[in-house]
């Protein structure tokens, strides 16, 4: 019989999966936010026949049918075209310009380059590692920034780069540091439990979307400790909100939530642990649709096309 | 101070609801299955365009982009224009002659004459009856059918005509009368816990769609007494299941499934009077679905587009 | 083949149910508060078995078990002994003088004696009454009093007395009027959807419980138009909260909460439309809990022993 | 500013918190089965009241209190006294004797030996793991066993040792080889997604409790591949269920299960996926309610005081 403690080689590091899989190979995604009226959708949908484009998922929103605002979400396969081939995208240029369209055009290869944002607490952490490694979430994970040292053994395991960024009064650069990594191309940052708030200046300055996990059911529990404010109340219910960061603290707009049941035994603590499990699920979904480009932001809510 | 015991005036009956309210009114609803290629969505886009439809929701999926089956689920607004314009419906059937395309065009306004059969559990029946009051259920329920006495009380109260039909040995003719009785142009039949099978028979000749609400999650406990089945299990989720009815057991299309979590202080009893809850909301689902047109059968199983 | 038409006989009303089923008529139930310490539970069982009682369920939890406070929960069968032998109660109430307890001892069978007070909106009141009448709310309900003369009909029909006390600048005594209804040893009041705020001098007066369903996942959307405040900030779940009123609005203790997922396609009124459910079924597994002596409130929270 | 890349210390090996943390360093934890009749509750409580003990945690039930089987589990402080003291011991041993009653009693610092057992998906070992990192699962985690060396890492990186006992035609000894490696006192085998059957053999020489996951909603889609089965079906949610393992295929007592909700756009791939999510956390669930001794298994159902 054989048996054989097993050798301590790490996996491939995420960071070398820049490729995805050969089923995303040729999608493209199109996002499309515009004055809703009639012939949009015969519009857009022409300009992709004419090209040959299979339109293999599509969802539509418009706040009113009658002067509202229309969202268009469209994955299309392109055969043999090149995906984002220099006519099929002078065509949208124009329709987009004659309807007053903001659109963005995606690859679904091109992955979208993340740095995840962390204080000690790695269980989101973890979870959004582990679901990119199980080919769950499809990302360029570049780098793990910390105010503390606690994940670097999680990150170097994951082969991400790890960087320890104190908080303290003598570092007061901190957030110069930060921005400093993050301009590397970074495209989103996830606040996986990072307990520190971001300043207007470092909100204004990176300039690109950042998904917080808040661990309660928000509005209800903004700010320090919504476990303990949960105790407190003696709700039957804990939750977790994900949502992109803006300048006021906790209320940007809402991606996902989702709660777990808790009774009268629970502490603050017991909270706290049934909680973290709803934290990571809501973070991870809530990354999973932004990186598929399945959310829109209007008017300080999402339009979530999952 | 005014006190005065309330009067029993009886509610005006559901069925006078014939016309549902003005945000349906010009609604149509279009349902399409065609072999999938690229060009279907501009194709009928653009004769919606042509007639200055416009598209309020849609929705579609294909089971495989290349060589799959593609459907598609518009709701659109016709405006001014009279909705089914015949020169609208035309082009249709021109280009689903083109495509090997199926297809259903119905006015939300155009309500569905429903009749439900049922035996002496009341609680589907109420929740059927209180949604339709409540506006969430648009249809036209034209009759109550039954194997006991017990529900006509709900029915009258409702105003909805009640059909006592026994089955019994002295009463062979049972499919016959309940036929009889939907050949009044019933689009759909509501099984809200009607507790006998009804024969191969009686399906080929009704031949219109039959909803059943099973209690238990398919197909787990298929058959006599679910919840029994359950408890002898030790299960901790029991759960209900609303299908269409085909000629095998409770194997026909899934619409709609839910659970409720049990424990073991549970008795069979207790499972029963659990699983009620989840039976009206399930059945109410499906049947929501239904009568909005958002539910297409392909293989023996149902695509939702809820 | 027989046909018939349903009479239109009313159902016996639920206040004649005023004697529950066998099954509760000999169930005792026990509720103990007090500090805790070791030999609680001896003392307690020990007064039982000599009695002969059997004990069927018992529930407990304790704040802290080092100078705690400790709750207990105890369903007995008393066999032949006459429930509630003064012998028994003796023994307890010397006890509870030792122990600084606090205890209540009710029977199973005698029901409590409810009013329940509603606006327009009826599914709550629905919901109540069909539970009751499906035998899972085991209460004597004695009355319905409305604001508004809509539930009359409703009221009616299961045989409920009903009163319109109507809420206007013309009627200045409607708290007066109310208080008297209830004054005939009404034991619970349940506001189902009752839109109005009662006063300090209301709640001061009645001084028993009285259980609120409050339309959102409290403490979010704390007042007015929860549903519209939930539209407004894009939230992913809605929610409704049991609880029982105190003086400070929507803040009294929470005896049960759930939500409903809902998404961007989501208006205040679909909103309204999708927690309304949510609503009535956390407003009668909370009532039905208070029936059963399952809930005990310590310092603004309850203890639910489900 | 300090920016560095983080280390590659491993954590300390899990097997090294052969000790749990203070709070639970006097709990003693009581497990009850017998037959049902008056006074059991008392004389057990009196036991423990003349030694001192401080009960802090008391869940009952009993099939039927006249002539059913009755189930207690106690947990209770005690205090300065030796934990299992012999004194209190012997008094059990001499009421069990009375009363027919079968009987444990375990100290819940005394941590149990587990082995897991894995495939290739290496999800629920992750998950395990991590819980027991976080301090939730109190476990002494003494080994991986996998028949692929896949998980080879994952073990290694949290310190526990692999064994791989490859499963092939010219490896006969698999089952002796896996035996002699649990010999050294495993108190609990858990199959992390292992994906070969134990023989009654190997069961019935192991002769200690195995948690399996199975992911289906049990008793639906028994056997290989359940996700395929459940794609196939069209069911609108999929499950996972924790039970221990008996000679009969995927039919031992369940402990949990969960549902998540699928729809008509999820291939096989998808519903593994998802499901996935689902086994974990069920799995997680289960142990842990097994490690703090919270599950009676009577006529292969199981009885939890969660």
């Amino acid at each position: 019989m054989e048996t054989n403690v097993g050798l301590s080689r790490r996996p491939a590091p995420l960071r070398a999966k820049r490729r995805t899989d050969d089923k995303d190979a040729e999608i493209t995604r199109l996002l499309i936010t515009c004055p809703d009226r009639p012939g949009i959708v015969a519009a857009v949908s022409n300009i992709l026949a004419a090209h040959g484009a299979n339109i293999t998922e599509s969802q539509q929103y418009s706040t009113d049918p009658f002067g509202g605002t229309f969202f268009l979400r469209l994955e299309f396969h392109t055969g043999g075209m090149v995906g984002r081939s220099s006519d099929l995208v002078e065509q949208f240029a124009q329709l987009a310009a004659r309807t007053s369209m903001r659109w963005t055009m995606t690859e679904a290869s091109d992955l979208k380059r993340v740095a995840i944002m962390v204080s000690k607490a790695d269980h989101a952490l973890q979870e959004i590692l582990s679901r990119a490694h199980w080919g769950e979430l499809k990302a360029d994970i570049r780098m793990v920034i910390s105010n503390h040292p606690d994940a670097a053994e999680v990150a170097a395991w994951w082969g991400i780069p790890f960087h320890h960024v104190p908080v303290t009064r003598e570092n007061p650069g901190v957030e110069d540091a930060q921005l400093e990594l993050l301009a590397e191309g970074i495209d989103l940052v996830i606040l996986a439990r990072y307990m520190r708030i971001l300043s207007p200046r470092f909100l204004s300055e990176f300039a690109r979307p950042i998904i917080n996990i808040h661990h309660s059911f928000l509005p209800a529990f903004v700010g320090a400790d919504p476990y303990q404010q949960a105790a407190d109340h003696g709700v039957k219910l804990v939750g977790a909100t994900a949502h992109y960061v803006t300048a006021e603290l906790d209320a940007g707009p809402i991606i996902e939530q989702d709660i777990v049941r808790v009774d009268h035994r629970c502490s603050g603590t017991d909270l706290r642990r049934l909680g973290r499990h709803v934290e990571r699920a809501v973070l991870a979904r809530a990354v999973g649709w932004h990186l598929e480009d399945r959310v829109i932001v209007h008017q300080n809510k999402t339009i979530v096309f999952a």
